[in-house]
């Protein structure tokens, strides 16, 4: 029997519970910055990032004298290192150093996700590495959007659509979460930056001069790396 | 002032905790098939529909001698006078009758609202007379998709993008919910049909026999009316 593996789309953490995980990959997607970020630091030699959910389990890191990055709605969260902008994990100081890291969204996806049998961090950075990683693995997917405070997004459910169209022809799938995400893909495919200047994250950000950050966040395949969660920091 | 109200869609009512319902107008949409069924039955002179979320509640009403209607699973359930078939409610028998009335996710929708101003029940069968009515009103309204046992659905979130698609030159709509149900209609206005015929709903339900119920439920302006929940029961 050659029966293909399952991939399904999860609009938000909230919805999650009704999702399987057991035996599954899930691939945690905050496009809009946290797992963009993560993929940027990895690709750039950061060696692990810790992620948190809370901002007093970074703050305890903190004081054990680890980096940490916080960042709550959109911005640099006071008392820490680091924010949640991609262009700040290139440094060369940062390099083989491992990060504490909490986001508003990203960091509470991957926390609830930890009965999965594999976490694995996804972003426009790395969508070709990550989908021929998943073809490779031919085993039951779900791909989780970190959202809004648990509100669906459009960036996160825009890639997933994306990734669904490169998954589809090796992959089974059949919700009706697939088919939104696929269709708000086809819809902007031709233009994704139109699309996202009218999403929330953006019009909520407008004036924190994170344009920068959103437009790298949006290229594509900038880094052929695939992060997963070892158990304690996301590593490649 | 003359600040436009908002308009809002909720994919789930498992993630209506995170919308306000006070001092708001909720549209209950399910349109495959509860919804559908309670604007024809009132249409069709039934005097009103008593919604109750549990099966049990159902059967308390109907040793009170009342007409009871109940679906789970698509199905009719064992031992109730009806099912979730809008045909089933055009009886000349039913007119002036009251329905007590259970289904797989349209009442929980319902029972979940109860905090809202005023409970609207929504469908293509009388979209034209709902947002004339939503536009009259001009109170900020918040469209609940009934889903399919909390995951969203694309029936739901179809009719959701028609709805604001007529609403939006009336209300200020700013989320990215609604951002995702508009591009859902706009790429699929041309044929609902066919992407229905995808969805998870109408494949759960083959070999029913209800694809004349998912013909007629797709079908616009039917009936002008604009059930509301008076407290008790559904009416127009």
């Amino acid at each position: 029997m050659n029966a293909q593996p399952n991939v399904e789309v999860c609009l938000s953490p909230q919805l999650l519970h009704l999702y399987p995980l057991q035996n599954r990959v899930v691939v945690i997607v905050d496009v809009l910055r946290a797992t963009s970020t993560i993929i940027t630091a990895l690709a750039h030699e950061v060696a692990g990032i810790i992620p948190v959910a809370k901002l007093e389990q970074c703050e305890a890191y903190k004081r054990l004298g680890f980096i940490t990055a916080a960042e709550r709605d959109g911005k640099k969260a006071e008392g820490f290192d680091l924010g949640n902008s991609p262009f700040s994990y290139m440094a060369e100081e940062l390099k083989g150093k491992t990060i504490v890291f909490t986001t508003t969204n990203g960091t509470e996806a991957i926390s609830k996700s930890s009965s999965a049998s594999l976490i694995l961090i996804g972003g426009f950075l790395n969508i070709t590495a990550l989908s021929k990683f998943l073809i490779e693995k031919n085993q039951d997917t779900l791909l989780l959007c970190a959202a809004w405070k648990g509100k669906p997004n459009i960036e996160d459910t825009l890639f997933t659509g994306a990734l669904l169209h490169k998954l589809l022809p090796h992959f089974s799938s059949s919700t009706d979460d697939n088919l939104l995400a696929l269709s708000l893909y086809q819809q902007s495919m031709l233009n994704k930056w139109e699309l996202i200047q009218k999403s929330s994250h953006v019009k909520r950000l407008q004036g924190l001069g994170i344009e920068r950050d959103i437009e790298f966040c949006l290229s594509e395949d900038l880094y052929p790396v695939v992060p997963y969660f070892n158990g304690e920091a996301l590593v490649i």
